[in-house]
């Protein structure tokens, strides 16, 4: 079986134990994770051969990172090297009457100045089948975004099936200039593109035509639906499979 | 009795339980510190009133650095706020055959992008009688080193005392121009001195004269000593005492 | 803005972690806390200028009790020293078909041998516009109680706000003779009365009149909750506002 | 073979886990012993039959500390119940350039309120052949003192041997008068003494004589130790063995 | 009051802290217990004197299992010694999506090598009045089947009451053959036979007569439960109670 | 760089945290390791690439151990699973006055019901260039020595290095007969050979002819060293070095 690839961080998450608060607390819990190290770690697990792609610094703690993901079977012979630091965040797991809180510290991360030809993507993608990237890579930087796009066009020249979790998020992009035309690109290039309406219209503003949420029936939301994804399918017409959890249930539209 | 003000940066230190290593540890030991605001710590334990100045992010990590000032008794009216992080090291406590290791990720914190200008030290000094600065701070960036400029410049105006440690810490120096010259200027508004013949020697090209460390008596060794001194009271006529560790015993010179 | 002063009494709380039992316990959490600390603590969240008045022993804990004050921002520059202990409670979180459990060990703390002249309310009510004090006090001892009505008394003559939450305790009462009369006198000086139908039934045996819980609507149980103001309002004619939750909705009259 | 019984009082002990501060433990290691409790669970490691005699509260805490006695296979059959707490210390473990530090909060304990006829002696005694007690427990309370006393008296007129460290405790003592007194009275009723010089000239005055510690050879400190012998059995001559450590040597005298 | 006596297997349960996965731990929580030294706890605090019988491997565990007995005041001077280990589990507790994992490795364990003689059952009875064991100690080998037979042969012989709670276990049944035989042979001794449905058909393939659980009324349940009953009393003549929880309700029957 | 190849057994090890006592502790450290796996991940920290060969049962604990060896970037592609269960031992740290005690729960494990044939050797050597194994792995169990001699022949035969650690442990020992024969066959494969004497007198029954130890200069000790080497290389004439640790120093004769 030839190997899926993912692109992504992994960040050091750093938690009060248990209920503690920041203030309260003398031990953080760590944990070394990213949207897309989940998903090979994942794959691992159901013995899927996968190689996970990154980049890391030269530090105790990116080799931190990169032990965790060889101890759970994940592909790391492709991750490359440099930078100065990783990406952090910090999080506080709320109570009853308390949310959680996150402080993110993962400007000038490794991955962050990641650039457009320091991955070499044709070798890595020599035993690959599948490459799999999500919309929180180039909302990190505009860098991690070139160097997306360059993976995904290189995956599609050289036949690899392209998807994307769409992955919105809000506070990342605001980062990183000219949002949607970033994402139009890199996801034309996705043979299956995985999103919720709230993605379709951040990332496109694609919003479902004559949806009244609170109001109207079932038969009304599934009209929504299929407004969105026709015009996800319009304006993405290499899918041939675009998965959509609209209002909480999960749809498929097949492009057949 | 009248204030004594130290300036600095707190910085969060992360380090694996006991002798565990980073790639052991799946929780880190919490501290918040910094050789000028431990300073204030030990000062306020004896009941001297004291400021710290500092720049720390408004985050609820900064808000944990002042909550450990304010918890010492250590006062945090003239903290000022803005920037993005606060600065992190992780530390790993070593064991029999293995020494500690320590990673920096203090690159872009609150304190090493304070300006001068944004601390107002006429304000702050009001109450005051004695500023305290050490190596460290001017070491941070340019910024701290011209706020730290900015400050004695002040303090002397105002007619407090002014005391340094000298502090050398080569990590960190490097990424600052102009080393010597900042720190020439900086000691020459002290009237108090602290540093070994390490910090005399790397800070300001003094060197013992005439001293051969292993082959010669104590005798010699004060010779060599007293050549340091002398040449650090050339240097900075205005320091009325100057405190120096040569080779692990602690004289004093005072310019009487 | 004026200050706010709370007085009450701060408590050392030891608890097996997690679900522990107390004999399975090798380590106890610690916390520093109780009713009127809490109450000064959630005010300097918001930024409410708050002093605390308690009385701690000179010792280690107490020094413990004093820092998480300072840490939370609250002001503790009217707390008095003197007496042999702090007080504590062991607390057994309860589980599945568990109660929770609690021991007391709270008697002879500095606080409960506090006597009315040790605090000097003048000062401590000179920048002061409130005073607010809770049910649990008075009932700590008599001193305790004799030092809360010098309190009130001086509060009064001074202009200050005096609130109070009636916060009945049935443990802690036993201790100390004449409750009702105690609480009554204390708050005949409050012009904000906090509490419930049982606070009002056992410090001042008021109870609704005319209700039966299970079997009545809600229009007979306005009618309760207005007897239990109006008796309450007949007792307190210096209250301007009786705040009462009945039966878990909670109500407010104001004597206009 | 016959139950060795000893007598004493068992505390809680909390401690900051490691080389922490209390100011900076969110949580306290819990151990429960004692000095008369721990030679109990020594012999029992050793298989000698021990019954330890108490006074324990009727709570949690007295439960768990009676739970580590039947752990370790010491006796608790005629540990009596009543009182209100168990008496705690507080204990800071010193690093490097820091000693330790012990907070007592024994005061009021349920051992420090005993009083003779509480404990069945001629039960006790019954099955048993020796009674080993320390002077920490007549320290605690004159109330310990006279039960320790109507227990060594028993224990005589029942034939057991009675042993006894002297184990003088300055900061205990205070709180008791007529201490030289207490303590000749009930060693006066020992075959066996166990005690260095500090005991004996803290508890009852008896000095080496002609002795100066830094100049003198060891012939004269072995003439210095005779004389604390020679005055301690003059002093007691019931007893049988005196067993003295001075200097940091051990020595024994048999009263033959 | 005469004792109860209770006969089974303590394990060593070892789990990874709170939600961890044992891929993730670095620490496990340590427990001593069984079903049949549970029930001896539960009994010992509610003062019922009781005595609980295994076999321990003469090492440190061992040791810590009996220790654990001792501690809640489970009499343990019938205990025996021998063998090489104690059995363990391994217990990861599951989270929302995560079921809870269990790892044997109570192979070989000291209990599972007793054989019928090891045991003085004579001796251990002679002041018990109760002996009640579980359809586990019988699972975990030929040879505890045949100590338990052995006890409960002698039991009988010496009128104590014999009680048995069935207890089916699945995954430990299948090390020893002739299931059905042992557990009838054991079961015809038991004057109070505690378990449900399933016990009842596992162990003696006895089913309800006439039950279809989803369609049908209670009075048809209680036919079925009544059915269950009949079949139990008529295979199980000796037995006086017997107390059955089917599909949920608690039920018993007795053999007037 | 072709590979080289430990072969061995990957004990659990579980310990009371810090110096705990078994008794005392409601935790264990957990840590998977064994001497050949550990010299495995030391050459991985060099970047020499290793493969370990061991046999693991196929459940979580199995998995654990296996994801140590991968996180530590060791090779795993030869491991075989099954048998029963992880190898464990408990280990109490000692203290001052108190030593460290190991609680061995090894039997039967997965490893130790190794045989000859389960390891495909010729496959595992087709890209190594060394093989190195210890006296541990053959005293696990005649199935284990005799997988050893297996690999042992079959390196030979393939032109790989072989070295040996002698490594001599009494406890083990004691479960295989035949220790001296098995443990001459598996040495007399070796190209190099490391051991003390003791490993020379309790493996071969070679002894220091004409050495005493406590009164004889350092020139006898060398005359004793070059006895044991001597008698070394005259048994194992294939060995090219023979690295023997002699009282404390560390010495080499090379078999030129």
């Amino acid at each position: 079986m030839k190997k899926v690839v993912t692109f992504g961080e992994i960040l050091l998450r750093l938690s009060p134990p248990g209920y503690q608060r920041f203030s309260q607390a003398n031990q953080f819990d760590v944990v070394y994770g990213g949207g897309e190290s989940n998903v090979a770690v994942s794959l691992a697990n159901y013995n899927v051969p996968v190689e996970f792609v990154t980049r890391l610094p030269e530090n105790d703690l990116g080799a931190c990172a990169l032990m965790e993901m060889r101890k759970r079977a994940v592909g790391t012979n492709h991750i490359i090297y440099g930078g100065n630091r990783l990406g952090i965040y910090f999080l506080e797991t709320g109570a009853v009457n308390r949310g959680s809180k996150v402080v993110y510290d993962r400007a000038n991360s490794a991955m962050s100045e990641i650039e457009p030809g320091m991955v070499d993507w044709k070798t890595v993608f020599q035993e690959a089948q599948w490459f799999h990237w999500t919309g929180i890579t180039p909302a990190i930087s505009q860098g991690a975004a070139a160097a997306c796009l360059e993976a995904v066009k290189i995956a599609n020249a050289m036949g690899l099936t392209v998807s994307t979790d769409l992955n919105y998020r809000a506070k990342l992009w605001k980062h990183v200039g000219d949002h949607e035309e970033i994402m139009t690109e890199l996801t034309s290039y996705c043979d299956i593109i995985l999103g919720n309406e709230e993605d379709a219209e951040k990332h496109f503003e694609i919003q479902p035509e004559g949806l009244d949420v609170t109001t109207q029936g079932e038969a009304v939301k599934a009209d929504a639906f299929l407004s969105v994804c026709e015009q996800m399918q319009a304006k993405f017409p290499r899918a041939q499979k675009i998965i959509t959890t609209l209002l909480g249930s999960i749809s498929a539209s097949h492009n057949s």
